[in-house]
């Protein structure tokens, strides 16, 4: 059986300096700690390498940045859905705007990864995408328009059509789908904002991962996802 | 301004010796007599490097196999959509099985392909990504199990709730796309029975371009089109 | 039998709006003058869809952009050798650098290439790189630091160091390969300091293409040529 | 510092089930005692997810089967060779026939790898490709004929001349690097042959990953190794 979480802060390390090793310890005690104080679900993102290490904490959610739509065989240097599930994650990113996927692919690594009860989040980067993205059923969808990632410019400001597009098309296509939103989120009111468009959660990286006191920031952000 | 024929016959040249060079001008001649005759679309998808040639004969509609998503400028190698449109395609396959495309791209290609009054014809695999192909709104779409394509085991016998269901879910998410079907299609029988199950047409290859007698098949197709 | 020239002018239309359709055909007229009152060899390569027409004008050796690691068969959508031959070019440009290909399909590529009598190019984007490509044996390799790429600096200037590491570095592992360079070159005298460095010629594109005067830099570039 | 060890026998665990997890843990203490006692080197290239926890035994060398040509930064989903190397790892497979690189991509992950320290060990697929490879300077390059993979067929009886002409072009083109092979290798005889033709070490998976007994055979290689 597989929890999905609601309001949800997924917070994604990428391949950045502040988020690899020791350092993504540090960061995943951070989070426990805010997770604790607010009862907000704040999941994590790590590299492969970096996910027993945090899964075996036993405290947050864990998520893959990415599995390959593979099955166990001879695929030396590929992501095998049941080696990150073995390693201790809960589900896996699908389709990050860094590492985009082919429609069929999506449709299989979706599919496979729900035979495996891990949770999927497939990634869109405008509302006809989420539409395509939600046949597909997928448990989350994350919209995140490409352009403004890394930013600081919040999606829920500069694009709030995007959102409330994508949350409607998703509505039409397949209701069960749950939406995140991501992209320029480095602040509590970001995140309160993305809810109110309609969205249940928020997919982060650098706003968490590269700010000076990413605890302090994270604190906020489960604030802000609270105070909707 | 662009037309969208149905029923169509559409034939997929590959990269089959049959559909190289002269032999796709035989091919050419012989499928616009058929099409003379019966009054049913045929169009041809051949090489990129036969498509201005057999676009200037000025009779069929022809279609590229693929472009890539890309404007005029530094990409060499790829397929610029304006390229294929001047040499005298009048639309192009997308995400074809053997040429399968990233989500965002195939989005990027289907609005691109718009803007230049070029078709598209967006091919998939299963109904579930038929529902997301259809939230991509392209002109056509064309459902293709890989399994069975160049099996001579029509999709219509082996699979008919692929298509079917393939008709329902675009039905539902965006009705004005045109259903065609593919895999396995030798005989004119099998095309009245794509059109029974919903479709409006085939997507046809080795059916057609590898057959001892392709003048004749093309012709049982079309009466086949004709008789439902 | 396989031609191969020296000094060689490769000029790479990309998908320049200014190298697609009728524009790629004026651009093949005005090179065939330059050509022939310099006698100096000036290839084109040009869009798959404009092989054809610029190859039946029966005047200069006409290059592919890519080819595809393929045989004749099921791969829809891909540039197969044989296509591009029967179209009339004569050879194929290799892993230009906005067209990188593994290591393994250039292997495949020169080879089919060669079985086909058609002419290698593989563009190589520094010395260690040149000196791998060189042991594929390729007719030409084309050294093009990727930086300097449609910048007007001059490789001969900005990287000297890289084109004679790359011609001595060829020499030490296969003397038969040609070598070309490219990336910045916009003038006569650039040609010339290219040839200078020990190549035999030149790969150009934005320099060319997106001249104000194509035919007269061109007449410019061959009179670089011919007077080292 | 690192470290060449020869004779090398390189166990790749690919995605295999009998490879993932708690089985990869029990595959690592079986080779520890099999290196122990016979004093043979014996690597292991886990899964990413496994590495840190194989790695932390502290006894065998823990390569990557695959690492990305990037740098820290915004690259979600792929795998940066600095996080390999604070997992654990001591170096990476390179251009396996499974997950084959662009040459560009090769000759930069080489030289990151180096930078940090990593040992690289470049899979090739014949005799050419191991000249080319070489030209990049890794530590190490392991032939493998793709058709002989999991074949049980070993490489040095099938195809010996390819062994033998890898490690005559390594030699002409750079003699520093150590040539290993792989393929087909189930027995100790087959490695012995592999040392014979002039390699310094196999590179394996299923004839150890999933053989009956992985533990004698691992020993019978390791004897086999010994005994030329």
């Amino acid at each position: 059986m597989k929890t999905l979480w609601t309001p949800l802060i997924l917070v994604n390390f990428k391949t950045y300096t502040e988020g690899t090793g020791e350092k993504a310890l540090r960061l995943a005690e951070n989070a426990e700690k805010v997770s604790d104080k607010t009862d907000v679900c704040i999941a994590l993102a790590p590299q492969y390498t970096d996910i027993r290490r945090l899964a075996q904490r036993g405290s947050l959610p864990i998520f893959a940045q990415h599995v390959d739509p593979i099955q166990a065989g001879s695929f030396t240097g590929y992501v095998l859905p049941d080696a990150v599930k073995s390693a201790g994650a809960i589900g896996t990113l699908v389709n990050h705007s860094e590492r985009r996927v082919k429609l069929a692919d999506i449709d299989a690594v979706v599919k496979r990864v729900r035979q495996l009860d891990l949770v999927s989040v497939v990634c869109t980067n405008n509302s006809h995408v989420s539409g395509a993205a939600a046949a597909l059923n997928p448990d989350y969808l994350a919209i995140e328009p490409p352009e403004l990632i890394g930013t600081g410019i919040p999606v829920s400001k500069a694009k709030p059509e995007i959102v409330t597009d994508s949350v409607k098309l998703t509505q039409n296509v397949n209701p069960e789908v749950i939406v995140l939103c991501g992209a320029g989120i480095t602040k509590g009111d970001d995140v309160t904002a993305a809810l109110k468009l309609g969205t249940q959660g928020v997919l982060v990286a650098s706003g968490i991962v590269k700010a000076k006191n990413p605890d302090k920031v994270l604190l906020e952000f489960a604030e802000g996802a609270t105070s909707v």
